[in-house]
Formats: C-alpha cells, sequence, structure tokens
C-alpha cells in the first residue's frame, strides 16, 4: 500500500477520486449487439453467444431435470450453507416489507402508499471465474418476497450452485445467455426470453455498458456500476491481521478492486502493511489481489474527526469500522453502501450471508444511491380517497392553486364537484 | 374521442402503446450543451440562457430581498393556498419515514438500515406557460424532511410564486437558469452553481434528454419522463361531467397529453363525449386541450376483469376509478403512479394540495417506477454488527460459500476470526 501521511484536505480530492473509466469505446461495441438482439432475437442472441461466450444459444431455459442434477452435484455443506445464507437474507429483507398506512391529511382526505411487486424482473449473473451463486441470492430473494411474477435470470454459467440458488428463490426461467446479449434480450424481448421491467445484476464493463444504454431508451435498472471496493478504518484497538485479511478479501475480486485504508495510528498502519505482505503469499487469487493492493492508498489522519469527513467524501461501498467506538461513529457516516462495525463483522459476512445485501453502490454512487433491497424490487402506487367532506375542506385550496398555475381545467375539476354539493 | 367497442385483447398492445418518440436528434442537440457546460461552466451558461431563454445569466443566485419582494405580489389567498397544500404534502410525506428496526437474523448477527438525505441534490422547475409552483413543492418537502443540506433549484422563471414555495420548503441557492444547461450545471458544478448527487424535476424534450444523458454517466435522477397522462374507468354510478372535467384537466397539459377512459358502459361513454364537447368550449387553453381530446380513447369492455387487465397492462401515471368498488378494485391494480378513488377525488386534488407526490411515472414506466417520495431523497444504509457469538454461529456458513465461489481470502477474514476464538 502506498502509506499517506496527514494530507491536507484540498489533496483529499485527487486522493479519493476513482480511475476515470472511458465508456466511449465499450458503448459504440456494445451499442450494436442491442440493435442486432432487438431486431433479429434468437437468431442474434445464438450468433453473439457463440462468437463471445462458445456457448451454444438453445433458446430453451434450463429444465427441471438440469435443476435436479446440479442439487446432487452440490456437498451437504455447501446445501445446508446456501440455506443458511437464504434465511438470513429472507429475514432481513421481509422486516423491509412497509405495512400500509392511511394519512388523513385534512378531514376527509385520506392518502397513502401500496407496495406493489414488479411484476416481470431480469436477473444478471455473470460466468468468469468466480460462480457468483450468493448474487442469485442477493437479488432472487428480494424479488421473491417483492412478489414478482416472472423471474428470469440469464447467466453464461452453468455452475450446478447457481442453478441450485435459483430454484431456491423461484426464478420462473434460467436461460444460459451471458454478456451485453443477455441485458439486450432482458430489455426487449426475443422470441425465448421475456421482456421484463427491470434489470438486475453486476457484470463486465460490456454489461455494465448494455445496462446504462437500455436505461437511457427507459429500462429500470438496479443502479449504475463500478469496480468494488472497501475502506478500513482501524484505530489501535483492530487487529492488523483481520484488517489485512479484509483489505485482501477486496482485492481478490481483480486488480481494478478499490482498497483504502484510514487510521489514526501510525503503528497500525505498519502492522496492517507487514500482515498484507504475510498473507498475499498464502493467496492463491494473489497475483490478482497483489496489483489491487499495490494501488491501493493507507492515509493517516490527524483526528477521528478527519477521518469521518474522509470517509464521507469517499462514500465507499463497504466501510468497515475497526475501531473502538464504532456504532457511535456509524450514525455519523452519511456516505457508504453498507457499514460494518468492530473486530467480528468482515465484509464476507455481509458478502454471502449475514442477512444484508451484497449488491451495493460503487464509485462514490453512495453519495446518492442505495444498495439492493426489497424497495428494489416494488413500486409504491399512492392512492387516494377524498369524501364530499374532503372535497369541501380541500377544494378552494386547489382552485387558488390550478388558478394561479393557469390550469383552468384543473380548477373546474374541483368547482364542479363543490357546485354539486351546494 | 375515438369509441372503440370491446376490441379483443390481441389488438390491446397497439391500442395502448404510447406515441414512440425518437430521442436521437434531440441527444445530437443536448450532448453539446453538456459539453459546453462541463468544460466552460458558468461561461457557457452565460452564452446558452442568453441564446435559448434570453435570460442574461448573472451567476448569481436569488437573493433575500428578490425572495421577499415576491411574496409580497402573492394575494393572501395564494399563500393561504399554498401553505395548506404544503402541510399536507409534509403530513404525508412525514409518514413514509421508516424507524431503525435491528434484526438479529441469528444470535449474535444483527443487521439494520439508516435512512441519511442524499447531500446536495438538484430541482429543475420549468418555465413555459404554466408557473409550476406546486413543483416546487412536491420535490422540495421531501427534500427538506429528509435532511437534504443543499437543495439546489434551477429555474428560468422568475414568478413569485415559484420564489414563495421555494422559500417555504427550505431552498438553499436558486438560480435563474433553464433548460439543458441547467441540468448540466448541477450534474458537473460550475464556478456559481454547485454539483449535486441527484437532479429531479420535470421538463421539456431537452431538458429530459439531458437528464438522461447525465444519467448514462452515473447521476442519480428521479425517473424517465414522458408526456402526461390519465386513465378514467367509470361505471353508471360516475358523473358524466366530473369525468369529463377530469379528462379535460389531463389534456389541458398539452397537445401530447395521453388521455384515456375505459368504462363498460356505452351510455357513461356517450354522455361524457357530449359533457367534453360543452366543457371544451368554455376552456380557455381549448386549442390544446382539444388536440389532445381528438387524439384520445375510449375503450368499451365486456366486464371489470377486462376493465382491470386492460389498465394493468396501460400502466397509467394518473388513474382514476369513479366506480363503486373503487377501493376493492384498487388492491387489484398492479401498474399505475397513483390512483383516485370515487366521485369526489379529482386529479388536480393530488396534483396540488391532497398530500401525495404529482412527480409520477409516465409512458407505462409505473410497470418498475414509483412516483417521486421521501424515499427518492435518502439513502439507506446498511448496517451490521456481528459478535464473536455470532462469527461463531455464521463462519462456517461464510466459509463454504466463499470457497465454493473460489474466493479464499473471503473465507480466510473468517478463518483468521474464528481461529482466534478457539
Amino acid at each position: 500500500m502506498k502509506i499517506l501521511s496527514f494530507p491536507p484536505r484540498t489533496e483529499w480530492p485527487a486522493l479519493l477520486a476513482r480511475p476515470v473509466q472511458s465508456t466511449e469505446t465499450i458503448e459504440k461495441a456494445v451499442a450494436p449487439i442491442l440493435e442486432q438482439v432487438r431486431t433479429k432475437g434468437d437468431q442474434a442472441l445464438a450468433e453473439l453467444s457463440l462468437k463471445f461466450d462458445k456457448i451454444a444459444y438453445t433458446g430453451l431455459p434450463f429444465q427441471p431435470r438440469d435443476l435436479a442434477a446440479a442439487e446432487s452435484q452440490l456437498s451437504d455443506e455447501l446445501k445446508t450453507a446456501i440455506q443458511q445464507a437464504y434465511q438470513n437474507i429472507r429475514k432481513f429483507h421481509e422486516a423491509q416489507r412497509q405495512p400500509v398506512e392511511k394519512i388523513e391529511t385534512m378531514p376527509g382526505v385520506t392518502c397513502w402508499r401500496r407496495s406493489v411487486g414488479i411484476e416481470k424482473v431480469g436477473l444478471y449473473i455473470p460466468g468468469g471465474t468466480a460462480p457468483l451463486f450468493s448474487t442469485v441470492l442477493m437479488l432472487g430473494i428480494p424479488a421473491q418476497l417483492a412478489g414478482c411474477k416472472e423471474i428470469i435470470l440469464c447467466t453464461p454459467s452453468d455452475h450446478p450452485a447457481i442453478l441450485y440458488a435459483a430454484q431456491l428463490v423461484g426464478v420462473t426461467q434460467l436461460f444460459r445467455i451471458g454478456g451485453a446479449q443477455a441485458i439486450a434480450a432482458m430489455a426487449y424481448g426475443t422470441a425465448s426470453i421475456p421482456k421484463v421491467y427491470k434489470i438486475f445484476g453486476p457484470g463486465n464493463q460490456y454489461v455494465t455498458a448494455a445496462k446504462m444504454l437500455v436505461a437511457k431508451e427507459g429500462m429500470a435498472i438496479d443502479m449504475p456500476a463500478g469496480p468494488s471496493e472497501v475502506a478500513v478504518y482501524a484505530d489501535d484497538t483492530a487487529v492488523p491481521a483481520f484488517v489485512a485479511a479484509d483489505l485482501l478479501s477486496q482485492a481478490e475480486h481483480g486488480a481494478d478492486s478499490q482498497v483504502l485504508l484510514v487510521s489514526t495510528s501510525k503503528k497500525m498502519v505498519t502492522t496492517v502493511n507487514v500482515a498484507l505482505t504475510t498473507q498475499l503469499e498464502r493467496l492463491p487469487r494473489r497475483d490478482l489481489a497483489a496489483k489491487a493492493i499495490e494501488n491501493s492508498k493507507a492515509i493517516l489522519v490527524e483526528t477521528q474527526e478527519d477521518a469521518i469527513d474522509l470517509l464521507n467524501d469517499y462514500a465507499a461501498e463497504h466501510l468497515i469500522l475497526s475501531i473502538e467506538n464504532a456504532e457511535a461513529v456509524a450514525e455519523r457516516i452519511t456516505n457508504a453502501g453498507s457499514i460494518f462495525l468492530g473486530n467480528y463483522t468482515p465484509e464476507s459476512a455481509g458478502d454471502y450471508a449475514s442477512g444484508t445485501n451484497h449488491t451495493l453502490p460503487t464509485n462514490g454512487f453512495a453519495r446518492a444511491y442505495s444498495g439492493v433491497s426489497l424497495d428494489s424490487f416494488v413500486k409504491k402506487i399512492t392512492v387516494q380517497h377524498i369524501s364530499s367532506e374532503g372535497i369541501r375542506n380541500l377544494g378552494p385550496t386547489i382552485e387558488a392553486m390550478a388558478e394561479a398555475e393557469s390550469l383552468l381545467a384543473h380548477k373546474r375539476a374541483v368547482s364542479l364537484r363543490l357546485a354539486s354539493l351546494e
């Protein structure tokens, strides 16, 4: 790690800036893929899938026998673990349901909100080096709880744990297709893949660009995406080996992972650095992780105030507070995706099984975006009922405002009703 | 209105399709505006503002004396109306606060969510024929309740009611600037206008295109937008004059407004049509409204089941249920922005003052999007704390899953902690 001692606040923006990714070239590559799928449907999927993923797209979803076979390939230990994670994630997301509450804003004027599951959602699960069955749980469980009627899952992987998790969360159709073409298929619909109303899930730069391009056309997506990140704020109560392990568990995601250590203790920074070197040695994905660590920063600050300000400026996806007064400091964090408190709360708990969602805002998007939750899979429809008493109370207010906005038909819709009650 | 009697379901998609708007030409016009503001800041704002709006951009926000002067220009009647609307909207949005609830997903594993206001938000209020001070309330009140620290408002208008409403909701800086250049200013920041984290508000096609383009770059926006819409479902208990007035109050927004009447009663459709003609006569904005009505449809259906299915397929921004069993039917509506029940609940109540938000998903976006609410102005940060007992309980689950995803550093972050507890 590069150690930066007490940089002045004027230097923070440059220190905390994420690498800028030019999306133009990738968008130019992706736009024709979207267009092909939009106009040629399954034929385009077959061509593109063979070309990019070396997979023959069959046009058929996985069948019950494939799913049964997948289950039989998993160890009991892994199935039990997935089931435990399922229970915890479900419990946390279930508590996010909002009961309907009728609010009488004035006598006779009653307003409320109904949460309704989005009817058709599309989940994307990438292939690549790690089979992200945990993401199937993170996206599928809130979809299931929201009561989404069609849960479509596209993935280039046929890893049995992905297929098993998809069954657990009640995916209704699961297709083996990846990349920008999978996003296009769910955005526009093809003969085999239904058009959905909202698309979720991680992916490489092509998948991300495809999501942003269909979002520009009005498709709802979970959130914009960038490389994964962790910031750890450690004081002398932290355990250096744990901090190093947490930094590495972020770093192993890829060379572009963003890893940041903040501390008021020079001793802690030095000891963590030593632990990093030792732990890196014994890591299978050490090449990836070593690159990420090489690009990473440890920032020494004078005070806890400085640390809090710096962390709020950075707006980390994952923020680990390995400090004495972690819960109190967490109350003062205004920008972060998810916060992990104390020495026994590693990021990997939230990545897999504690119950919180691991689909979180990266790249500073935590300034405006929340992570995925049950909210992401429902719409809240407002409903109102006004009685004759209510329109008598509220009518004059509406009339005055509509008139001042020069919207006379708006006014008249009230005046006619008031006149009928005289 | 064009009356369509019992069209078969196969024809519904074509009947319910919104006019397709090609965004390509507008985006091509807007992209250079964004680029100019990004690179030349206030200088570009001055040039563009003069060119498009004939307004000399001063680089200064409205001053306290401008705001005081605005207030003195308003009638007491209008001020009272705006204050009443403020109270009702505030009451409804205040009830949307979610208390923090700590969930123990397993013994020793506690997860919760904190709602935190987005620090800097930008509101856009268009100029044009109607001074939309109501939209200042609809966006400003939830921003105020959320505790957003900077609430920036850009508008090409200097209408006193807009300035007055801006004060009520606690706008922190109010700039006289409009169009795509205003969106660019809030997205990128200039010397005079702060960069914000999320942009809200309606606008013409240029404003909308600007919002979609900055969203593609990762800026959060309220939602994609299209022309305003109402669908009215009326049975023989409806009052034809009220229905006609509601259709016209949507139609007067512009020739591209979408107006739909659905009924099982031929008599109702005929009578509403007669009322429409009579009421149109006496409307100041009758030319706009007449065009919208000309393009609108009345669809006769056989049964209430058909009506519900058709309305869910359409996914109206505003849905008025002027029917006997309105509340029961509302429970079966899965796609709509806001629903208005019964004969005394005109859309204009929700547009101005009942308490619900009037910034709603148009163009079928109600299939996936909610209207603006308090949620739109907060992020929900997840927090978790795991005790030593908790990591003992949860650790083996995380280890098994991390190993199966080949993320060994994730596993080790847990194993080290478990080992330390032995």
